[in-house]
């Protein structure tokens, strides 16, 4: 296994250098490369085939309550970019803007969407007439783009892709149960199929999608301890139906305004997958993510019977996994560490006296454990084992969240989590934006989310010492 | 009925103005809307589901073959595009170009891909070295941008969706064979699901794609006479190999470039589909590529039963074809000319009297045929019905293409079926640029392939008189 070894020891120690064990990792596990193209990403086949796990299973829970997918245009004329004043102002200084076409100049800059609302505006004002044709469910997937000064793979680059879903409504009671109900689905998606425990709350004013009412947001935490937005879900109210004349006539005729959403999650879950779970040794797949979710390796795999016999398991596995064998001529012990590099679930190992015991070793990435079964078994034990790493991942991160979240009642104790415990800060807050822009500017942490469930961990602000309203997570964050 | 003959009138007729029939059926079958983006569409829902449906099939078989799906960035710096002569030539008049980001002028301008040829080849000249990371078989789903003056929704805008496929090889044997398999996918795409017969065949030098060896291509005939080019697949040599330096060493440790292809099919499938199906009542969608096959309309809805019933139909066929219930309280006989406005399949009726004989009746949307059918064989009939029209629908397709095949051996003829007959002129071609550019000033047509299936209608170019090399399908086209 020396040369194992070797291979493991070209990543950086997460704990030494958090910021370059994760660049290591992107390289290594073949995740993302840089293009020429400032600011963007080239994402590799296994880092998409686990955004098209992603997309596979929102698409069919979209679709399931009734959402159906468009496509709009990708660029936004200038004017109907100001149309809400709000919005222009988050966004403008941020976009891509197209100005020729060929060697013509264009009369009327476009800008490459950065979030494509001004776009559904313009076309449900046009198709909706009547409260018959509400609600609308659309949902689009793309990406967009917003010019970043400094760009990490995944969690911040100039372009990514995303889905970003835009509904329309009769009243302002369902539109709300839209919002937190795609909110629950990506919690759904973090918690149940990427392992990720996530925190949901509302964000502050400072802090929620420019030309909106209320942003919900699930909240992640890092294995390095800062926070990470992991997605967002914006009732709207009649901000937009206003600027954008979105009407329809109600059962009685009279023209009404409709009641707006959108939501979206990013290729930035990636990035999380990476920071929640990865280790020294690499990538930690979360198994129903996983492009391959056990990797056959043989063992002598030039010995009588062996390549068969390794065949023969792949082609059964594949009825219950997504299996891969890999029947080059590299050391198996090469195999280990690149399968180990790629974060796969199981590794299966198979040689001439496993095949002479009609059984394998079963390897799990998340604990390094290996377990003898027999071959008639793998069909039960290979779903099984999936499930337990999943459970086994989602405690071990939910356990790190624990360990990381410090309740502070004054702005020394504040400090003292960021700077040495890290993680989240749970602290009370009077309400004021003077008090946020104090403590990011004395701490660097913003403010994460006040959470759904409140506590009043003490009645006075954190900040200020006025009487406080809200319990807020605070934290440094991607 | 007369409601339902009154919204059909809605729309001109096919043989009247064709193209006002087009921009009718795209309009009242909700297919696609303008947005104030000049050039650019909204792909509504329904447009989009076939747009889905083509997706899912074609990403099956690129998988099956071995293919991977990446993502690379939407932007192309100048110097990029620059790097293949031919390539920058043909694409620059047509491209758009992002000169800031927010207010700042960028330092180089980009431009927003129009194909990503140099992209893939600036990233495959990083990552391979050897012979053994051989081939590279990728894919890429995203929409790109071609600057047009004038445009019609899905048959030309400025961004339309699309598949690229780019592939490197070791061989050009191997090279050559990739680029025609992935023709026959998209032949088979095109016959097997969307009931659309093509020729198969090879693109003029004045025709090939900018920067490659050799373009073959599917041509599609539609309902007026007019050709359109319905896929591509290139064969780039090793141009690109050159220009960008995609090199690796062989078995013996010899640095050698690559053989490439690329590969796409676009979101003008879908205005294939109008112009190869459609009738005067609308659209026409291929039974295996529709987002509904089977509308339930129920008669008297308000008596006892019918409903329960209708929603227990809809249950049982939902486990063997995509099915929907409309229960709104429009009139039978709306409803009956807004399927078919949308080219439902089958539409399933079914009323008190049905329910006594326990029978439905299916009306097919090819034929307007009805037939009555025992409740208890519907698992039976309705997957037999739907490959009997799809296969109907093909018949009638392909009976057109033969009409209007015509064979010309002079100017004269050539003219007469151009001008009167519509349809592909079969003709001989002395293989000079000059009788080509000729004949499309003449006639407005434009050599649209050599098939595969050479004959010799003549010996003389339909031309110029001289020797004939090769018979060439033309035609004017979409």
């Amino acid at each position: 296994m020396s040369k194992s070894k070797k291979l493991v020891k070209e990543i950086t120690s997460r704990d030494e250098d958090f910021a370059q064990w994760y660049t290591d990792i992107v390289k290594k596990a073949e995740l993302a490369d840089y293009s020429s193209v400032k600011g963007c990403m080239i994402i590799r086949p296994y880092a998409y085939a686990m955004w098209e796990s992603i997309q596979s299973y929102l698409d069919k829970k979209f679709k399931e309550t009734g959402h159906q997918n468009v496509y709009m245009p990708m660029f936004i004329p200038e004017s109907l970019l100001q149309k809400e004043k709000d919005h222009v102002e988050g966004f403008a200084p941020e976009v891509a803007w197209v100005t020729h076409s060929g060697d013509e100049e264009l009369t009327e800059k476009l800008c490459v969407r950065p979030t494509s609302e001004t776009l559904f505006c313009e076309h449900y004002a046009k198709i909706v007439q009547s409260y018959k044709d509400l609600p609308k469910l659309y949902n689009q997937w793309c990406s967009v783009v917003r010019c970043e000064k400094t760009t990490r793979p995944f969690l911040r680059t100039t372009e990514f892709l995303w889905q970003e879903g835009h509904t329309i409504h009769e009243t302002k009671e369902e539109a709300e149960n839209e919002t937190k109900r795609m909110l629950n689905t990506y919690a759904d998606l973090c918690e149940n199929v990427l392992a990720i425990p996530v925190l949901k709350g509302r964000k502050t004013e400072k802090e929620k999608f420019a030309g909106g009412e209320a942003t919900y947001t699930i909240e992640a935490l890092m294995h390095d301890g800062k926070a990470l937005q992991a997605g967002t879900s914006h009732f709207l109210g009649q901000n937009f139906a206003k600027s954008f004349g979105m009407q329809y006539s109600d059962k009685e005729g009279k023209l009404q305004y409709v009641y707006q959403t959108s939501w979206g999650v990013t290729t930035r879950l990636i990035g999380a997958i990476i920071m929640v779970h990865g280790d020294d040794n690499g990538l930690v797949v979360p198994p129903r993510i996983a492009p391959i979710q056990v990797i056959i390796v043989p063992v002598a795999q030039h010995k009588d019977g062996v390549l068969e016999k390794a065949n023969e398991l792949k082609d059964r596995i594949a009825k219950i996994a997504r299996v891969k064998l890999d029947d080059s001529d590299k050391m198996p012990g090469w195999k280990f560490s690149e399968y180990e590099m790629k974060g796969v679930p199981i590794r299966l190992e198979v040689g001439p006296r496993d095949i002479e015991n009609n059984q394998v070793v079963l390897a799990r990435r998340d604990t390094g454990d290996k377990i003898t079964v027999s071959m008639d078994d793998l069909e039960t034990k290979i779903p099984e084992l999936l499930d337990d790493i999943h459970n086994n991942m989602f405690e071990k991160a939910k356990k790190n969240v624990e360990e990381k979240t410090h309740t502070a009642v004054n702005m020394d104790e504040f400090k003292d989590i960021v700077e040495n415990k890290t993680g989240f800060v749970k602290a009370m807050w009077c309400g004021d934006r003077e008090c946020e822009d104090k403590i990011r500017e004395e701490t660097g942490a913003t403010s994460r989310c006040m959470p759904f469930e409140q506590e009043e961990v003490s009645d006075t602000c954190v900040c200020c010492g006025k009487k406080a309203k809200k319990l807020v997570y605070w934290g440094r964050a991607y």
